[in-house]
Order: C-alpha cells, then sequence, then structure tokens
C-alpha cells in the first residue's frame, strides 16, 4: 500500500479504536459508580447496562471495518507490516493492535457471554462458600471454570503451555516457562529472608491498628496524592470497601481507598497504591489515547507503578522523614511514637493467611502459591478437589504457617471464580519490575532520598515519565524494563532491595 | 401474521428497545456524573464518550432489526395494527413505537450532529453573551438554531404548525391551537390575580434568606424525601449547580438538590421537586421498562409530579403543620417565627424577572411570555432581532416590570441555546394537570389536609399510583388526565385551585 493511503488507514483505524475506547471507557464509569455511589438496589439494573455495553464492544472489537483497516496495514497471519512509509512507533502500534485483534476473534461472543454467566454464578457461589468456609460448595463449578479457561487456552492458541496463552491476557509475551525461572528464583531467596526475620524479636505495630477518624484519613490521604503529583483537576478520591483505581482517560482517572474500623496503613497504603496506578495513566500520551500508543503495557507494568509508591517510596524512611511530622500533626496520638518506631511498625515482616494483608516481604509468596496451584489446574497435572490440601502445604513449605481452615486459605481470593486464571503472577511482576527500576532510579538520582525526605516527589515521577509513561504500550513489559534499566530483566534487584531494607531494620544473622 | 407469531416479534421488539434503553441509560449515567462528580478536566473526555455513545443509540433506534419487528407488527403509515392477537396494552405500546420510530428515523443522522454540534457551540455564546448582558453577541447563533429548528419541523413533519412538530417531541400529540386556548385562559386570569395580590402589603419573608448550613440542609432533604416516600435504596441525592433528577430503571433514579450561600427554600424546593421527578419514575411498571409501558407520558407529565410535590403539597399548610416544627428543631433560628408567618413567607407573591426564582402565581406568565416569543419565531413571524424588545414588553405587560438588562431578560435561559424549541409550554401544562390532578385527589381524600398534618404521605403517593404512575405510557398527557379526573383537561382547576389558596393568604379585592 502506498505510503499516502497508508497514513489514512491508519487514521481510520485510530478513529475506530478509540471509538471502541470510548464505550470501554463508559463501561469503567458504570463499574466505578457501582463501587462507590450506586443504589444498592439497583444492582440488577446495573448488570443489564454492563451486559448491552458489553455486547456492542466485543462487536466493534471484532467486526468489519475494525478487521478491514488493519489487514490492509498489517498481514494477520504473518504479523508483517503491508504498508509503506508508516513510523516506527505506527509499526508498533499495529503490532499489539494485531495481538488484541487476533486474541479477541479467537474466543466467540457465545464463548465469552457463557462465560461471563459462569463467573457471575460462580462470584455468588464463592461468597456463600467462603462465608461457610465450605470449599466443597465451590469446587464443581471451580471445576466447570478451570474446564473453561482450558478451552480458553485453546481458542487462543499457544505454543508450550495452555497457562501462556492465559497469562498473555494480563502480562502479554510472558511464558509460563520464564515465570517459573523467576519464581524460583525469588521463592527461596525471599523464604530465607522470611526465616531470618522470624528468628528476630518481634515488632511492636499496634499503635498503628488504634481507630482513626475518617474524615482525618481521607484528608491525609488527599495530603499524600497531593504531594507525590495526583492531579486532582483530573481524578478524585472515593472510597469503597475494596480500593481500587480506574482511569477512562488521561484527565478522568480515579482512585478510592478503603477506611476499616481500625488500622492507619491499610488506608494509607491503598491510598499510595492506588495513587500509583493512577499517575501512570495520568501521564500516558494523551495523543494515543485510545490506540496502542496511549494504553499502558500490561498489569505486571501497572502493579509495578502502584507498588513503588505504596511500597518502595511509600514504606521508606526517606517519605516519613518527611510526612511523619505531618501525620503527627493529623493525629496527635503519634507525638509519643519516634519515627524509628514508627518506620519499624510499617515494616513489620509477619507471615500471615490473608494476602491483601501481607507485608512487603511475605507477599511475593502468597503469588507463588497461587502460581503454582493454577498452573497445575490449567495443565492438568492436579484436580480441583485436591486444591485444599495443595494450599495448606505449600502454606506451610512457604510461609511456615497453616490455615486452620479454608475461607483463610483457598477461598480467600475472588479471581479465580472470575476466571481470572493468569492474573496472579502480575501482582509479583510488579513488585519485581519495581525493584528493578528503582536501582537504576537510585543510580541516577543518588541523592534521591535527601530530596525526597524534603517532600520533593515531582522529580521521581518525572523519572517514571521519562522511562515508563511517555512509551505507552510501544513495548512488552521485558524490553521496556530492559530499555528504562540498560539491564535484563531480572528478579535479583528485587531481591538484594529486599534483603538490603529488611536487613537495616532487623539484626538478620543471614547471608543472601 | 398470527397470533403466536405475533407474540414471538413482539418480544423481540420488546428485547430490542430494552437493549437501546440500557445505552440511554448509561448516556444518563455520564450526565450524573458529569454533573456531580467528575473531574473538573475531564470535560473534553465526557464529550467524546457522549458522543460516541450518541451515536450507537441512534443507529439502534433506527436500524433495520427494529423497523422489521415495528413493520410487521404495525403498518408505519396508517398506524393499523397488522397483527392478530395482541393485548390492547401491547397495542397501545406499539403505537408509540411506531410514533418515536417516525420522529428519530425523520431525522437523517447527520442532521442531528450538527445541530448538537452547533448547540454545544450556542451554549458557549451564550454563557458569554449572558455574562456580558450582550443579545447582539447571541443572536447570530440563534438566528441558525431557529433555522435549523424549522428546519426540523419540516423533515418532521405536520399538520396545522410547524411548532406542532417541536413540541410533539416533550409532549406527544399536543398542539399549538390547544396551547394557545390554555394559555389565554390561564394568562388573563393570572394576571388578574397578581395584580390584586400587588394591591395588598408586602409580605416579609427575609428570615428564609439567611444562610444555613449546608449540611443541615442536606439532612433535612433527607428527611422531606423519606417521608414523602422515596427510596433510598433505589436512589439517591446529591448536589449539583443546578438540581435535577435523573431515571435509569425504577430501581436506579437520582435526585439533587442545590445549596447556595442564602436562602432555606431555593434548597427545600428543589428536593421536593426533583423527588417527585423521581416518585413517579421510581413507581413506574418494572415489567414494563425499556418499553412504552413503562416509561413516562410526557415532560408536561413529569412536571406535574414535580410541582405537585413542590407547590400544592410542599407549599401546603397542612405540610408545614407537620413538618415546621422538625424545622425548628433543624434551625433554631426558626424559633421565634410562627407556623403562620412561615407559610405566608415560603408562599410570597411577587412579580420578578428570573423565571427559575418565580413564585407558584407569577410563575406561569413567565412560561406565557416565552410560549408567545418561540411560537412567532418558529412561524417566522418575528425575527430574532426582535426578541429583546419583545421580551421586555411583554414582561411589562404580563407582570408589570421591565428588565434592565438582557441577562435579566432574554438571556437568562439555556433552553434556546440547546434548540430546545417547544420544552418552555411543559413547564405550564405541568402545573395545569397537577391542579385538575390535585381537586381530583381532594375530591377523593376529604380529610387530606389532616392526614398530611400528620405526616401521612404514603396515600398521595398510592394515589397518584393509581392514577398515574402505573399506566406507563399507555395514554398521551390530555387522554390519562381525562381518565384520572373524569373531567375534560382545562386550566380551570389550576386557576381555581390558586384563587382559592391566595384567597386566603392575601386580603384580595377581586372576583375570579
Amino acid at each position: 500500500m502506498e505510503a499516502l493511503t497508508a497514513q489514512r488507514t491508519y487514521a481510520k483505524l485510530v478513529g475506530l479504536s478509540q471509538h471502541t475506547r470510548a464505550l470501554t471507557s463508559v463501561s469503567q464509569l458504570l463499574e466505578w459508580d457501582q463501587e462507590t455511589y450506586m443504589p444498592p438496589g439497583a444492582i440488577e439494573a446495573r448488570a443489564i447496562q454492563h451486559k448491552v455495553l458489553a455486547g456492542v464492544i466485543h462487536k466493534e472489537k471484532t467486526g468489519r471495518p475494525f478487521k478491514e483497516a488493519l489487514c490492509s496495514l498489517i498481514d494477520l497471519e504473518t504479523g508483517s507490516i503491508i504498508a509503506s512509509g508508516l513510523h516506527e512507533q505506527q509499526r508498533r502500534a499495529l503490532y499489539w493492535w494485531r495481538h488484541d485483534y487476533l486474541r479477541d476473534k479467537a474466543l466467540p461472543i457465545r464463548f465469552v457471554e457463557e462465560l461471563s454467566q459462569l463467573s457471575s454464578q460462580a462470584i455468588n457461589i464463592w461468597r456463600i462458600a467462603r462465608k461457610k468456609s465450605d470449599f466443597t460448595l465451590f469446587a464443581p463449578i471451580l471445576e466447570r471454570i478451570v474446564d473453561y479457561c482450558r478451552r480458553k487456552a485453546d481458542l487462543i492458541g499457544y505454543k508450550d503451555h495452555p497457562y501462556d496463552a492465559l497469562v498473555d491476557e494480563f502480562e502479554p509475551e510472558m511464558t509460563t516457562k520464564e515465570l517459573m525461572l523467576l519464581f524460583d528464583e525469588m521463592g527461596s531467596a525471599i523464604q530465607s529472608l522470611v526465616k531470618a526475620i522470624r528468628a528476630t524479636a518481634p515488632v511492636d505495630d499496634s499503635f498503628l491498628h488504634n481507630s482513626f477518624l475518617e474524615k482525618k484519613l481521607l484528608s491525609f490521604s488527599h495530603l499524600l496524592l497531593e504531594t507525590i503529583g495526583y492531579d486532582f483537576s483530573k481524578g478524585r478520591l472515593d472510597l469503597s470497601t475494596h480500593p481500587f483505581s480506574t482511569s477512562m482517560h488521561p484527565t478522568d482517572s480515579r482512585v478510592t481507598t478503603r477506611i476499616g474500623k481500625h488500622g492507619l496503613m491499610n488506608c494509607l497504603s491503598a491510598t499510595l497504591h492506588e495513587g500509583g496506578h493512577s499517575l501512570y495513566e495520568m501521564g500516558l500520551p494523551l495523543e494515543g489515547w485510545g490506540t496502542p500508543l496511549g494504553s499502558s503495557v500490561s498489569l505486571g507494568i501497572h502493579e509495578s507503578q502502584s507498588r513503588w509508591w505504596e511500597t518502595y517510596i511509600g514504606l521508606s524512611r526517606p517519605f516519613w522523614e518527611y510526612f511523619f511530622p505531618l501525620l503527627q500533626d493529623y493525629f496527635p496520638e503519634f507525638n509519643n511514637i519516634s519515627l524509628e518506631a514508627f518506620y519499624r511498625a510499617i515494616n513489620k515482616v509477619e507471615p500471615s493467611f490473608i494476602r491483601v494483608e501481607a507485608d512487603e516481604v511475605t507477599y511475593p509468596l502468597h503469588i507463588l502459591l497461587r502460581f503454582t496451584i493454577e498452573r497445575q489446574l490449567i495443565e492438568g497435572s492436579i484436580k480441583v478437589s485436591e486444591v485444599p490440601d495443595m494450599w495448606n502445604s505449600l502454606m506451610q513449605e512457604l510461609l511456615g504457617i497453616t490455615p486452620v481452615n479454608d475461607a483463610q486459605g483457598c477461598l480467600q481470593d475472588i479471581h479465580w471464580s472470575m476466571g481470572a486464571f493468569g492474573y496472579f503472577p502480575t501482582y509479583a511482576l510488579g513488585n519485581m519490575y519495581a525493584g528493578q527500576l528503582f536501582k537504576a532510579f537510585t543510580n541516577h538520582h543518588l541523592n534521591w532520598a535527601e530530596r525526597l525526605a524534603k517532600g520533593e516527589c515531582n522529580f521521581i515521577r518525572d523519572w517514571l515519565h521519562q522511562h515508563i509513561f511517555r512509551y505507552g504500550r510501544q513495548f512488552a513489559s521485558h524490553s521496556l524494563i530492559e530499555l528504562a534499566t540498560k539491564q535484563p530483566c531480572s528478579a535479583g534487584f528485587y531481591i538484594a532491595y529486599l534483603h538490603k531494607k529488611y536487613s537495616a531494620i532487623y539484626p538478620l544473622h543471614y547471608h543472601a
């Protein structure tokens, strides 16, 4: 195809893609509203809205106009660019449009709807099963979900392992093989670290678990977000049961946090975590909105941004050198606590049963456990009925504790009932990517701690913008991390970071 | 068509209609969010979402599947039902589906988009013109809007008057001729009443215009809504600059109110007004959602429901016999005001320039003024440039006052910049319908005042449900009012109500 025609067709593709993106952004508003302000009685009406919109979106994504424009620019089968005169970035966008198109097209709308219905039922059953802590209630429908996910993998196709096809939805181009290597490296190193920490005297963090005024927590959350560079003219902070962030557009990127009956950090950490997700979305190229050039890379990269602000920055000492005196202004009950005691408390490491409450160090072990189980479920080497025993023995092996029941164990997460097999690993990848990025960042900004301790945060966000945000989705996660850090992707940086940080907090008799 | 096939086709039509309704309900959420919680920076992104969704909706409404199902049940040209074995209600639904389809189909998507774009520009220009109080800034684009509206009337078609085609969008089957008769009757009677009231001593309402705490006003608004039967599990109350209500579904029907710097009733009246709209929507038949059988009749009938609660009930003495002591609990500053003084103050009649601030008596004259001008603009008997003079002289004639500038006069309302010619009359129709309904209601419930004074409201809502809500959109507004009241539709009831109520408040030397 001639260069001029190619540019015209490319522009058409952008228009179609943005049209679809506008519709998905609307379905995001349906979700945001559902979790924040929707009247409880509207739940069934909301389900209808979701379903109808999802149908319209799927139709557009796999419809003829999009396919025709795409096909005339890139060979769907081989992936080679047919059109001439396209810029490098446009070629990269085509690469991802094709990737997603083939994926969407592989799943018949009938299959997608069936899985979505099955998953709605499964979520309800899971809630009951978790409440009664009875895995046998959940097992039959989980078997059907696993079966659907295996069929999904077959429909999408894969080279080595059916799990590859599922992971690809959340972390494009990541493979099971690579995940196993990374988790192996991470798992044993972290297990040793946890063991060494457990041999030390327990840290007192009781003062974090008092009850704090909702209004003050929200107001302090606002302060945190503003300081790290969150733009409230393009976003907002609300409350929801489960914190989340959703970005309809770089100019409309919202976060929520939670306020429990007790606890300071379960609110503030959630604020920083979701703020991190949102800063990423706010920093994506505006002009690329609705195309791969204005999209995020993967859930793993997204999680690297949230964990960056939640843990690497938000649980660091310089961060609290600046914020702790402000916290004391808001909450005078901290006046008789030292910064040192506060810092040790927020970084307390202690094996626990519930993933979402896990500390920075034990967290990846929770993911390793789930990864091990779901990979084997998908490859068919274990049965659904074996899950509870396997869960409990892995929990003992990795964390040295055994759940007293399934609610505390294999029934704690919603993901499997949603059919989201392949999602969990991205949580660990996020920590790992962030570790590698943080190393590169601190190498570049040797005085980062001094600046952060003065409340400076813009230079941090600028560095992320420079190395992550501005690329949109031009590269797969591995390539992007390598481009940003000039190092091959590895779990080593993350492990070294954990070792260094926690050796300074705990008197460890331990060699990494 | 055979009865069994007819039922199947009818069911298909219902499905398509509900599909489209689900999408329009989503666009309502976009609007609700925009007026309540959307970050200000998202305004352009929101416009994209609106536009994309509107396109999808128009396509569905006028698409082939809907047309084919409709055509096989009803003759589009003559309106006669082709299919056999349909129930009476189904036949009525088909009547309105055809009505709306012909209307939607008459306007090419290109025309709709152009008018919508023109209107966006016009709204911006109108805001500037109003700010500068300079009609000449607004005149050129208003001329284009009027031109488009006349073309719209031609595209839709009409028998007697082009304005008929425009009114029909908001008040189906109402004609210009009928409106002129109603307004004639209303206009002169109300003018005499206003004149008589102006001859009496002025009422002191200064204590209503103090500053009141936002939190307390909101909390009292909640109490009002709960008492009149608003179900907070299926709706919510928020704040917005301009109060509105929006109903996505009978289980998700939301209202907003406003809180200005000063003033009690501009908040509480808005709450009751929007609550009235919302009670109507919450009371529509659930099973008819997304079809004419679960829809509201017209803007006029809608307005009858909002004015019912805002004025007929909410400005009545028995209502405040119950609520005034509660109000005094919330706002101790009313402790030295008598119920009588309060009742007179909230019913103070005084000609004023701004429609949305007008009292119950002068309000319809504001509408008569607009109706007179816009009707003549559409029939081409006056020019846009003549609007300011005509406005001012009509204002003098009807209300005895003359605006000092155009911001106070012909630039005060947003409607014309939105292209909403034909909308204004529904505001007056609402008052009139409510008057006729109220007469029937008080005839039926002779002890209504005693019951209301005890805080009973359910019997009122039940009466409205019995006579209005449960019919959905089976009948046009006139037929519904006649069915509910067993009397021909007339402005007489409304005029008699005003006369009776205000003769008791003011010492009038006056004979209606």
